[in-house]
């Protein structure tokens, strides 16, 4: 069996999500159906990150095993002719036998876009935030979450895990034009926790929530304690470390 | 009469462009709409550019009257608050009688995108070009319209107008990662301008034409002989400048 790993980009607007659900289109399913047709074989497509309805990626991984001898461009190309234009795979790549897209994983890194002007173009990628906000009081909280940390607070399905802990190695604000980019980097993700990491960060920026109480609701492990989650669309997995 | 000017973006992909016509959305008619529901009277709205279907605007303008007194936020958050989201105004602001947001235009500065590398996120706002190009050749042509000269040769419906000629401003290709920018400013564009001659720009890129070919094609004067319109959706007015 050969195993091939893609890594690839999709605008998620459209899509239920990276899992295939019975509610609706997903990417692993469209990838799934298409692979299926071109190596005429059952395919299992392992994903990196099951990013969530309306969440975008620009650097997703994912795996499959194959007994087709077909060359790696042309499953590239047959795959991005028979999808629709919402996906693209940047490169096809065959690996180790042993390689698993999600548990070989060594880190993950997601951008969160906020724009602080209404827009309408590119306004499927970012969050309109009408608040001024203290972007040094976000990045202060930001800063306290880098290292090794439980993140229950920020997890919508705790008990589907057996812990939160998660290793963060980067975590950061940083000024665009009319608008902020936060970048977080770590070895896992919890299920919804750079969206309600970043919903908490707009609230103390705004200054809805004081800056002093973000360790209360870290070390509260609760996660009704944490803010509203962002808006899906200002979200994309950019990057998976092997 | 108050004289009302608007700054506004759009998302072009889904309207038939800026001009109300009988077979489709367009954004000068969803926003005429609203308009006249917001100040209770029959509204003429008139803009800077008449953008194609599928090109978008970051810096359109717009000027009408009206005998309304309401103030000039409330126009603008009552607009933004009542247009789809894929039109919003950024600025509303009075302007002398006189003013007339096509007549009065100085210059106007659109930017053509290019991706170098298939996307899925933002493929509604370049065009994705498969072939490696020369961009100093494509730079040279560029270079070689600035000034005064007789567009006719770049000219949809050139019997529409008095003549074709436009006063290049600026001209210039710029790299972008994974891509290209071409931004040119005039005093004026004629019909399908600009995506004539981004499309015969790529064809002397790829080496499909030859650069020595681009004074001829421009001294014909007959649309005939440049290349094919680049598609409309790496397209958009940028800003007018009064």
């Amino acid at each position: 069996m050969r195993n091939i790993k893609l890594t690839l980009e999709y605008d998620g607007t459209k899509f239920v999500g990276w899992q295939t659900q019975a509610n609706g289109r997903s990417v692993q399913e469209e990838i799934t159906k298409v692979l299926q047709q071109v190596l005429q074989e059952k395919v299992t497509l392992n994903g990196a990150g099951r990013t969530d309805s309306g969440v975008h990626a620009r650097g997703q991984v994912a795996n499959f095993l194959t007994t087709s001898l077909l060359d790696l461009s042309s499953i590239k190309n047959a795959l991005n002719g028979m999808l629709p234009d919402e996906v693209c795979i940047h490169v096809a790549e065959e690996v180790h036998e042993s390689f698993h897209a999600r548990f070989d994983a060594r880190s993950r890194t997601y951008r969160y876009c906020i724009s602080l002007n209404p827009v309408a173009i590119g306004r499927q990628y970012c969050w309109f935030v009408k608040y001024s906000l203290n972007v040094s009081a976000m990045q202060d909280v930001a800063d306290s979450i880098g290292g090794d940390h439980d993140f229950e607070s920020f997890c919508n399905y705790a008990a589907e895990v057996n812990h939160c802990r998660c290793k963060v190695e980067k975590s950061e604000w940083t000024a665009r034009p009319g608008g902020l980019v936060y970048e977080v980097k770590a070895n896992r993700f919890l299920h919804g926790m750079v969206r309600a990491l970043v919903g908490t960060m707009v609230d103390i920026g705004r200054g809805h929530t004081p800056a002093a109480d973000f360790p209360t609701i870290l070390a509260a492990r609760d996660r009704t304690k944490a803010g509203m989650a962002a808006p899906a669309q200002g979200l994309c997995l950019e990057e998976v470390i092997y």
